[in-house]
C-alpha cells in the first residue's frame, strides 16, 4: 500500500505527508519501502526531517539516492549534516559524483554556487540547430530538464542563449549564432548572493540562467523552480523576522525548542520595555500627582509603535525589492518624516480634544488644566510620530549599510525609540506645564 | 540618446528608471520615443505609472502596442483602467485582439483566467516528435516563448505534457503519447485564485501549466514568470499587512496618498489603545496608592503584545504556505498554548524577582509588599503570555474560516487582546493584593 502511494502521488506531497508522521511511523514508513526513500523524495522533504531520515537509511543509501539527484539537489540534502557525516556517505557514492558534490558543498551556503547543478547544454556559436538536435538526441548525459541552449565562445565563456521553443521553431541549418540572446543576457557569478539571483530571475523573467567561475568559464546553471523555492524562503525568513521570530523555526519543532527559540527575541524586549518603564519612573511624582497621565501614556508610546512600524515594514520591503537605494534614500527619508509629521498633527488633534474632554467630564481638573492636558497630548504625539517616521526609515537604513539583515533587527530598535520618546515627552511636558510650579 | 538608452537596457529597467523620473520628464521621454513607449516597457511598469501613460499616449498608440503583446501582459496594461477608457482602446485594437482581450478582463482579477495566456502549442496524443517539430517550423501563431507542449484529447481535454527538453531528446518517429507525462499532470481550472496557482508551482516545480474552462477543454496556458511576479506581490501584501500597511501603496505614493493609507490603520489602532486605557482608568484609585503599578504596567502589556505577534506571523505564514490546515489545527493550537505558559512561567519569575526587588529597593515599600507585588507581575506575566498564544493562534484561524484574510486584520485584535488582558489582570490582581482592605 506505502509503495502504491509514493508510485502514484508527487515526490512533493510524499515529502509532506512524511512530515505529518510521528517518528517511529516515519521509520516504519522506511523500513515499509525497503529502507530507502526514493532520491525525488529526499529532495522535496523539510530540512528538519532529513536529519532524521539519512540516520534511518545509513550512509549507503543514501550515496545512491543523492547520485540519481542533479547537484543542486544533492547539496541539498546533505548540506546540514556535520562535515564528518557528509565525507562517509560521500565515501560510498560513485567518483565522480563525489567530487561534484564535494564542490558543490564547498561554496558558501546561500550562494549561487550552492543554487546552481553541474548538468547544462552548452553549444559552440557555429553549430547549426540540426547538429545540436543530433547531439541532444545521441547523448545521455543530458540534465532531466532543462529549458535553454546555452552559446560558449572556445574559452567557455557564454557569449548568448537560445530558449529551446526558438530552438524548435528554427529550420536545421539555422546558425545557433544567428538565433541567440546575447545583448541583455545574464550570467551569474558562482559567488552572488542568492537575494541576487532571485533579484535576476524575478527582474528579468529569467527561466534558467547560466553560472560562471572567476574566469567567466560556465560552469552551472540555475533554474527558476529553485529560485520559486529559495524565494519563498527569504521572504518567510523577513517576514517572521520583523515578527520576532527566528528564522528556520517552523510548526515541526518541539515545543521546548519553540520556547527557546522565542524566548530570546522576548528577553530582548523586555529590556527596552523596562528602559520604557525606567522613563515614566523618572515620572512618578508627576504620576502621583495626576493619574490621568498613567491612563493617557499607553496610548502615545502605542500610536508611534505602530507609525513606526507602518514605516519599517514598507521600507524593509523596499530595501529588499531594490525599490529604496542611495539614489532616492534622502527623497523617501523626508517623505516618511512629513507623513509622519502630518499624521501626528491629525491625531494630535483627535486625540488631544478627547484626552481634554475625558479629563473635564471625569472632573479631574478645571477647563483651563483639562486645555493644557490635551495640549501636552498633542504635542507629545506629533513629536512621537515625527520621530517614529524617522527611526523607521533611520533605523534599517542604517543598519543594511553596517552590513546587517534590516529584517531581523530593526524592529526592536523602531519600538524603543518610539517608547522613550512618547513616555518621555508627554510625562516631561505634563510634568512641566501641569503640575503646581511648587513640586 | 534615449531611443538608444531604451534599444540597449531590458524592458524591466526602461521601466524602473521611467519610475524615478518626474512627470514632466517622463511626458518629455515619450515624446522624444515618438509618442509611445515600446510594448514590453508597458508591461513591466508599475501599476500606479500604467495610468498617466497610457493618459500620455492616447488610445490608438496604447492600442496598437497591447496588440504585440501575449494577453496576460495585455490585461495586465488595461485592468485598471475604467470601463470607458477600456472599451475606447479596445475600439482601436483588431478584431481578434479585441475579443480576446475583453475575454481576458471578464475573468476576475487574481484569478488563474486573467494569470494565463491564451498563446501555447498543443498537440493530439498520436502526433510523433517528428511532426510537431515540422509544425512549430511552420507556422507563426506560436507563443514567443513557450516551455512545454500540451498533449490534448479529441475534446481538447489535456492529458499530458511534454517538456521542450525531452521533445528535443526524442527521435523524430516516437509518438508523443509514450513520452508524455500524464500521471501527476495538473490543469487549472480558469476561476482558480492565483494564490491556489502559486502553491502549484512551488510544490510541484511547474515551469507551465494548461488552463482549462468549465468544460475541462484547454483555453490557455500559466508560465512561471508571471507566477514568481505574483508571488513576490502577494508575499509584499501579507508582509505590509502584517506591519500595518494597505497593499498597493509604495514609495511612489504622494505624501497625500501616504498619509490616508497609514491614516486609516492608525485610527483603528488609536480606538484600541483608548480601549486599553478605559481598563486602566478602572483602577487609577490603585495607581494613584502605588505609582509603581504605573511604571510596571507597560511591561506585562508590551511582553503579551511581542508573544502573541510571533506566534501571529507563524501562524499567517502557515496557513499562507498550508502547513497549518484543519487536520493539524488542534495539534498547533495546543502547542502555542504550552508555549506561551512555559515562556510566561520563564518571564514571570524573571520580572516578579526584578519587580519586586526594585520595589524594596526603591523604598516604595516593605518587603511583604515588594513580594507580593512580583507575585502579581509573575502572575500577570503568565495569564498575558497564555493568552498572546492562543489569540495568536485563534484570530488567524477564526479570521480565514470566516473568509477573510488573516493577514490584514489579525494583528489589531491580537494586540488589543494582550493589551487589555495585560492592563487588566496585572492592575485588578495588584488593586485585590496590593491596597489596604479598606479602599
Ligand atoms: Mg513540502
Ligand atoms: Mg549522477
Ligand atoms: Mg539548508
Ligand atoms: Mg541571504
Ligand atoms: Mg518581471
Ligand atoms: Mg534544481
Ligand atoms: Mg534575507
Ligand atoms: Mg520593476
Ligand atoms: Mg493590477
Ligand atoms: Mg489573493
Ligand atoms: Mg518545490
Ligand atoms: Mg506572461
Ligand atoms: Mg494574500
Amino acid at each position: 500500500a506505502f509503495e502504491g502511494l509514493t508510485n502514484e502521488l508527487h515526490p512533493a506531497d510524499v515529502a509532506d505527508l512524511i512530515g505529518l508522521l510521528h517518528e517511529e511511523d516515519r521509520e516504519a514508513l522506511i523500513a515499509l519501502l525497503g529502507g530507502a526513500l526514493p532520491a525525488e523524495v529526499l529532495a522535496e522533504l523539510d530540512e528538519d526531517l532529513l536529519e532524521h531520515i539519512i540516520e534511518v537509511m545509513g550512509p549507503a543509501k543514501v550515496a545512491e539516492a543523492v547520485a540519481e539527484l542533479d547537484t543542486d539537489d544533492a547539496a541539498f540534502v546533505l548540506e546540514d549534516l556535520d562535515e564528518e557525516k557528509q565525507a562517509e556517505i560521500l565515501s560510498y557514492a560513485p567518483i565522480e559524483d563525489r567530487l561534484a558534490l564535494r564542490a558543490a558543498l564547498d561554496f558558501e551556503e546561500e550562494s549561487a554556487g550552492r543554487l546552481m547543478q553541474r548538468e547544462f547544454f552548452a553549444s559552440p556559436a557555429f553549430w547549426t540547430v540540426g547538429q545540436i538536435i543530433d547531439r541532444m538526441r545521441g547523448t545521455e548525459e543530458l540534465p532531466d530538464t532543462f529549458y535553454e541552449v546555452f552559446v560558449v565562445d572556445p574559452a567557455f565563456k557564454p557569449v548568448g542563449s537560445v530558449p529551446l521553443s526558438t530552438l524548435l521553431k528554427s529550420p536545421r541549418e539555422t546558425v545557433i549564432e544567428t538565433i541567440m540572446i546575447s545583448r541583455n543576457m545574464r550570467t551569474v557569478p558562482v559567488t552572488m548572493d542568492q537575494e541576487e539571483v532571485a533579484y535576476l530571475f524575478e527582474q528579468y523573467n529569467l527561466i534558467s540562467v547560466p553560472v560562471v567561475d572567476d574566469a567567466e568559464r560556465l560552469i552551472g546553471m540555475i533554474t527558476v523552480d529553485d529560485v520559486v523555492e529559495m524565494v519563498r524562503e527569504e521572504t518567510h525568513e523577513d517576514m517572521l523576522a520583523l515578527g520576532g521570530v527566528e528564522a528556520d523555526t517552523g510548526l515541526n519543532d518541539t515545543v521546548f525548542e519553540t520556547v527557546r527559540s522565542r524566548f530570546s527575541w522576548l528577553a530582548v524586549n523586555l529590556v527596552t520595555a523596562i528602559l520604557a518603564s525606567l522613563v515614566i519612573a523618572l515620572f512618578d511624582g508627576a504620576i502621583g500627582q495626576i493619574v490621568a497621565l498613567a491612563v493617557l501614556m499607553p496610548i502615545v508610546a502605542s500610536m508611534g509603535g505602530n507609525a513606526g512600524t507602518q514605516t519599517l515594514t514598507v521600507v524593509v520591503r523596499s530595501l529588499a525589492t531594490k525599490d529604496l537605494t542611495a539614489s532616492n534614500a534622502t527623497r523617501i527619508v523626508l517623505r516618511e518624516a512629513l507623513v509622519g509629521l502630518l499624521n501626528g498633527v491629525l491625531f494630535a488633534i483627535i486625540m488631544g480634544a478627547l484626552a481634554g474632554v475625558w479629563y473635564f467630564a471625569s472632573g479631574w481638573g478645571g477647563q483651563d488644566d483639562a486645555m493644557r492636558l490635551g495640549l501636552v497630548v498633542g504635542v507629545a504625539m506629533v513629536v512621537n510620530l515625527l520621530c517614529a517616521g524617522l527611526a523607521g526609515i533611520l533605523v534599517p537604513i542604517s543598519l543594511q549599510r553596517a552590513g546587517a539583515d534590516p529584517a531581523v533587527s530593526s524592529a526592536v530598535f523602531v519600538t524603543t525609540v518610539t517608547d522613550v520618546v512618547g513616555f518621555f515627552v508627554f510625562l516631561g511636558l505634563a510634568a512641566a506645564v501641569l503640575l503646581p510650579a511648587a513640586s
